[in-house]
């Protein structure tokens, strides 16, 4: 049975982890999963994938926005919504994860949901802004048959839940692939601690992973690893989305700063950010909520004393989570079989 | 009867213009427009918008990539397709033009026509990236009734021609309001001329123009104009995508320079790239193709010297086209008339 | 005798300008120049240069810090410092203008200055970041003499004064040419107003003109311009620093937002902000004071609402502030002896 | 006696290295080293810093400038002339390190040597962009009292050689703080090869190391290292200046991928690249050289091909040689006493 590697005795830098160690620990934040997994023909077409949605709370996100920026490790990607996320520094839609070429069905679902729940959209008052994340999943989902529709990315919103997330080959996570092993979804969260006020802040992280050659896994410093089973060769770089969450009261710039420091968990896993990967980081806090509309030209927001000490927890934070979070993609997965036959096996820990 | 500006009398700049004054005067660049106008529903709900498909060339544009670049002017838009192309500095896929809220079924049928066009993407080579543009035109267009599908993006696709490009209504550019009066779709060009060898390049330029209020048109500038007709009262601060081709030979770095001064054509004519506004520019040059794949593990190409007088000459020609792109808009649109029966008036141009 | 454009008859954009239609008309800040005007030896080397300086408030700078951004329009520039204020969005020091080869000299002076008003600075705190703009004045001064001293940094520092700032050829400004005639120091002003509160936000801007080729400057726009004076063909492309100040309430993101307006009303004068160019924009706020040291983990901000219409309003007040201050820049400027008995001529205003 | 920590027995990745496993390995490169190291008055002031000058090559490099590009890991730092670096993708100038107050001296002697060389800068053709990286040095050396002069800089431009260049504390790093230990310059370097053809290209990195604190050291990595002497407090979050030179012919923008990459490296040392860090990444290519001037309009340039594996080989180098530089800063440090008599420890490592 599969487990997060804190449950193998793996443990990560030296912050202390959420009660679920997930990125639902940062309070109200949600997340879904819808997952495919059927034969599309009988001549090896197979839908392999899926589609992942993180909310960060649960009432109308387009009402209620949420402080967001966004950083491109290696821009070799299809991600849609940034431009907006980063002139205005606000999210006001899920941040949806699928496949490479789900991406229109997705943000199509995505926007329909949207409407759906706000009739001015577009009507009385102005658009609104998707944004979609993706990786490739070819391998082992027949992606040219684009098996994800717009209903699975409303179920996905309608389904995510404060619980912990489901990890490993499941929602978008259904068929990546991670160091030629079987990679997905993977989560973890750190705690930070304000002294003496003793006011916590919790940062959470979760990632699609699908990136990396067998070779360049250091899993020498995860030392009771042990690598029995077979690597795929990945025909292409792969990629990641991170999405990080918190409840620390961070400007858009502060906020950017600190996921900027994910790839640094990202890096000491072992990936150099290939060139053929599209390895993105977006990150939200649910310290506030930016009402659409208000009568008020002014608004007050409390933020970080950037040298006050915390802010180094979050970046330290930032980091574990991510490497973590990768760390129980692997952990989590199970050895999956998909488009003609295609088999990743999960990757083998030894136990202690 | 509708006509560019110049038959108007009214000069802009100091540069030659090509032999067309369009987007297509730079050899080899195709545009196709694909027109909605039909009434959805007898409560006034009605299609008023379209899709704009500009092809670098006409070969096979994932086989053949182009150098291209983009610039944010004002990023509060939704256009899709950036961050690939700012990492890597190529294009591999037509720039489609359409509605907001049209991006995700423009982007699927782009992608349906790239994948059926080249069986590689996506099974034995890696993905594609798509770039959108787009423009709320909310006001005339039932914009919730995502009446674009993927068939007219491909359909656009197939019908661009090397031709005049229409202008005004027409395409992307059906629903679209520029100061108040009926925009969409303008162009414009430039020669460049390097002496004394007598080399000549070209600079085409292509607009979807929604932006600005009357009051914020410079229309003293262009002596001529009169406005006589009624100005629409824009409901939000709309958006411009700036398309600009060029033949000369320029690296990704040294493009977004010359594209980055666009923005200096759009404001000449009254523009303050306003909050609301997406105000974006997407470059290439058809002076090289890149292949997709190769033996070789060195690339050979020609650049300009920077510091020779034809860039500056390039950067004047990209802000002059511009501005004329924007008021061929103005001056080759028709009034039109869309949802809820809402009417926006050409602007009236008195003659001389 | 020379006055602003606004003496002239010649009114920029629609919005009231502030008392003294000065960067000072933003409460506390202050200017200083420092001019050098003197022969250098007998075969022509000549110090036609000087020093200016920009303080956000009269208080200490370091201990009082200032919310800040700036922006690059063109960077073929020299400029120093900004790295720092992007990374973290603020200013502790005083803005500093000179020549080219005058930034290490005057960053050596500002941080004598700042060095000896805070003795902790080095000692118990951290270091301090200098912020110095330049443009190249070497055809009417002798650059490479390097006449401008640390001691001229320092006493523009301690001359300045909440007055109306002295325009033309003065300190910074004594030795720079724009559109071939004399340039240098320019300013203006421009208040935005919340309805219905009544509230007043003033813009203020001062630039540091050295750009433009006569054939581009478009006069024809400024009706009441006349030109009888030569041109100078400058020899090298130029540049411009831009400075702007406000009192709105404003996050370092949408400061840099606002600033990047200024780059409209550069290219409403003729500018293409060629390649040869440093056109660089560096802006603050004076509405908060951010204290360098603090026992609180957490501050509180107050900002504008974007979507409200005064954002629309300072992004237009940055665009024609901008464009009066080149304007007053010419306007003000006297005709001016340099180097090997080089003269510029000052531009000739025809009278109405 | 301090060695490099690959004669520890530490191999980093898995790379092949260089003859020197230094900078200089790339074919031309210099590097020339002044260490200041004096008392400078009986109450405890005392220079402990120096000047390290890195020349891309032997030649007039205003005269024959290469390629490069710069990366903002964390902005908290003072480094000047990436403004020009990052418009243009060019280096005219030596690449200068100091102390951060030094930084106007040594710009200043840059310059002085750069105009000496050069009687057509700032007379007859343009100015010169210089290029200086600095860490906060002040817990060893008076930084207050600005030792440093401009012929310090002049003198270590003048001693570069193409020798191994001297790690530790010695130049720019003579006063440097690691991990609570004393760091400062180190350097390593990769060799990459094009395989069929066995074309080599050559990675080479040097590192102003001075961040981090002890506890952040994952020195569990390097399993042979084992923390006997005792860490500094470092009294400020500290800096690294990671400089990066390369044979492979890569244009700006490629360049700018693979020290981006820089940033793993430092992250697998244990950095977090904290808030008051700047840790800045500067990069050339020696493949090219750009002559300043040119009667040509055109130029031809040869570069990788992004797709090829030799790409991702780059990025693994540049991460690689980053790691082992910093760890030789640390391997070569003598123990350093400076300023009030302060002793900084070099790390102790156990011999296998």
């Amino acid at each position: 049975m599969r487990k997060k590697v804190r449950d193998r005795g793996i443990v990560i830098g030296t912050l202390p982890v959420g009660s679920k160690n997930c990125l639902t620990d940062v309070m109200g934040v949600r997340v879904g999963h819808v997952t495919l997994d059927e034969e599309l023909s009988q001549d090896g077409a197979y839908a392999c994938t899926g589609v992942t949605a993180i909310l960060p709370h649960g009432g109308n996100l387009f009402q209620h926005k949420v402080i967001a920026s966004s950083y491109i490790l290696n821009g070799f990607g299809k991600t849609t919504g940034l431009v907006q996320v980063n002139e205005l520094g606000v999210l006001e839609s899920p941040i949806m994860l699928t496949n490479t070429f789900g991406v229109p069905a997705v943000t199509q679902g995505a926007l329909r949901y949207m409407l759906d729940t706000n009739a001015a959209i577009g009507d009385s008052t102005g658009t609104i802004n998707i944004v979609v994340g993706e990786c490739n999943d070819s391998y082992l989902n027949t992606i040219r048959a684009c098996p994800v529709t717009p209903e699975h990315a409303i179920e996905a919103i309608h389904i995510a839940s404060e619980g912990v997330a489901a990890e490993g080959a499941v929602g978008a996570g259904k068929g990546m692939i991670c160091f030629g092993y079987k990679g997905g979804i993977g989560s973890s969260s750190r705690i930070v601690t304000v002294e003496p006020e003793a006011v916590n802040y919790t940062v959470g992280c979760l990632v699609l992973s699908n990136f990396g050659h067998s070779t360049e896994f250091l899993a020498d410093r995860y030392q009771i690893m042990s690598v029995q089973s077979e690597a795929t060769l990945a025909p292409t770089d792969g990629s990641i989305i991170i999405v990080l969450a918190t409840d620390a009261p961070l400007s858009s710039r502060q906020l950017n700063r600190v996921i900027k420091r994910c790839g640094i968990g990202l890096g000491r896993t072992g990936s150099h950010f290939s060139h053929g990967s599209g390895d993105i980081v977006i990150g939200f806090t649910t310290a506030h909520q930016i009402p659409h509309t208000s009568k008020q030209h002014l608004e007050t927001r409390t933020q970080l004393r950037e040298d006050h000490p915390v802010m180094n927890q979050l970046f330290t934070a930032a980091a574990e989570a991510t490497e973590e979070a990768i760390l129980n993609s692997l952990s989590q997965a199970q050895t999956t079989t998909g488009r003609n036959g295609h088999v990743v096996e999960a990757y083998h820990f030894a136990e202690k």
